[in-house]
């Protein structure tokens, strides 16, 4: 699946066209928004390929099929080209059908949709805090407020009374919403779960999805990469 | 169908249970984003009733509903409550088969969306403009990027060849940018259509659309209702 292939920047040859029974992901290893479209990909067993691409040097091909040069770009084997990471992966439970990750009742699918937008609130403080605390700022006020959004997920769990936000089985809001909570501990956010029993909870039940298992990295390469991407110069290729 | 009653503050009584066979929107007369759910209720013949909220005064019952206040919310008649309008809008055209107003084909849909989400980048325009200009500020450099984002849409219509954005006739993605259109002459911000023709064209063929017609309001109302919101006492039962 080539997932663990070297990244492509500018002046790089094109691949190949999409094989055939494909479709083909542009990503980036360390992107959590791509992590979400190699989640789907994996969980829903959907033949592809992946091209890792350099962000901070784009290739003029990747660009020409999306201007906006933007990770994950999903390509099909007709040449449409799909791109933001809740719509590709929508997409990939729409065209195929095999275990679907999205509810089928339409008010389910709209809470799933509406735990996205509150959750899109969320993600920022990922990078916000993290900023903060290498410029030396006081991020306490910071982390109290995610803790606050942290606490409203937590809450959804206990009214749902529910191991995965979808319900008993795990779905597609929670594979939407994991790439951050596997970055926590290389954020040093992970005591921002010490309040919130469900939600850590609902992090051990992901931690043990065959999907997550199969599509994650350790602390300790998140550790590295975040470091050199910090620095400016970002390892892509960190662990080949 | 109620969109002309008067808005419920603080205080009020709480509205009658949703009528059988109807659902209810909450809603402001003059939010553009209300206005895309009531476009599509309109559009699809839905029976609905509306109860306009006095935003600067939201009453307790309907916090209670929607903790985090915001119109367009809709409750079903089981009590299911949902909000974030392009959320609302796709669930009324699953959950309402008759004219169905997003494309059945799942690229098209990713289409719909991911112009959509472009769009979401247009609308905070129709917001910094004015009131830039209100404080005397220079505009000429926001209405530069407004018209660059404009000319990327004229040109999604020019390679479409068609009418609407969705082809020939009209769909979900047309309704969901339409209410900033309807006010673009009250912000005056018209002339910032005149080197994107097809898009002009678009505003036309947008205009003689019956549900279009039946939720618009005039740009002398429009202007009313934007001079009580900018003094900071919003006129929302204007024209009543």
């Amino acid at each position: 699946m080539a997932a663990s292939q070297k990244c492509l920047g500018k002046g790089s040859a094109a691949p190949d066209p999409v094989p055939k029974d494909h479709i083909r992901l542009y990503s980036m290893r360390f992107c959590p928004f791509a992590q979400r479209t190699r989640l789907v990909l994996n969980a829903k067993g959907i033949k592809h390929d992946i091209i890792n691409i350099n962000l901070k040097d784009k290739p003029d091909w990747f660009l020409e099929k999306n201007p906006l040069g933007l990770v994950p770009t999903l390509e099909t084997q007709s040449g449409q080209v799909l791109y933001e990471s809740p719509i590709t992966c929508e997409y990939l439970d729409e065209v195929y059908p095999e275990k679907k990750l999205c509810p089928s009742d339409p008010f389910e699918r709209a809470q799933q949709k509406m735990l996205l937008e509150h959750f899109s609130k969320v993600t920022p403080y990922f990078y916000k805090i993290p900023v903060s605390r290498a410029k030396g700022d006081d991020v306490s006020a910071l982390e109290a407020e995610l803790k606050e959004k942290l606490s409203q997920l937590n809450e959804t769990l206990v009214n749902k009374k529910s191991k995965f936000f979808g319900g008993n089985s795990i779905s597609m809001i929670d594979y939407l919403m994991w790439p951050w909570f596997e970055r926590m501990e290389m954020m040093e956010l992970k005591h921002c779960l010490d309040s919130t029993p469900q939600l850590k909870k609902w992090t051990e039940h992901m931690l043990a999805d065959p999907t997550v298992k199969a599509t994650m990295f350790s602390t300790e390469t998140y550790k590295v990469f975040y470091k050199s991407y910090m620095e400016g110069n970002p390892n892509y290729d960190y662990g080949l």
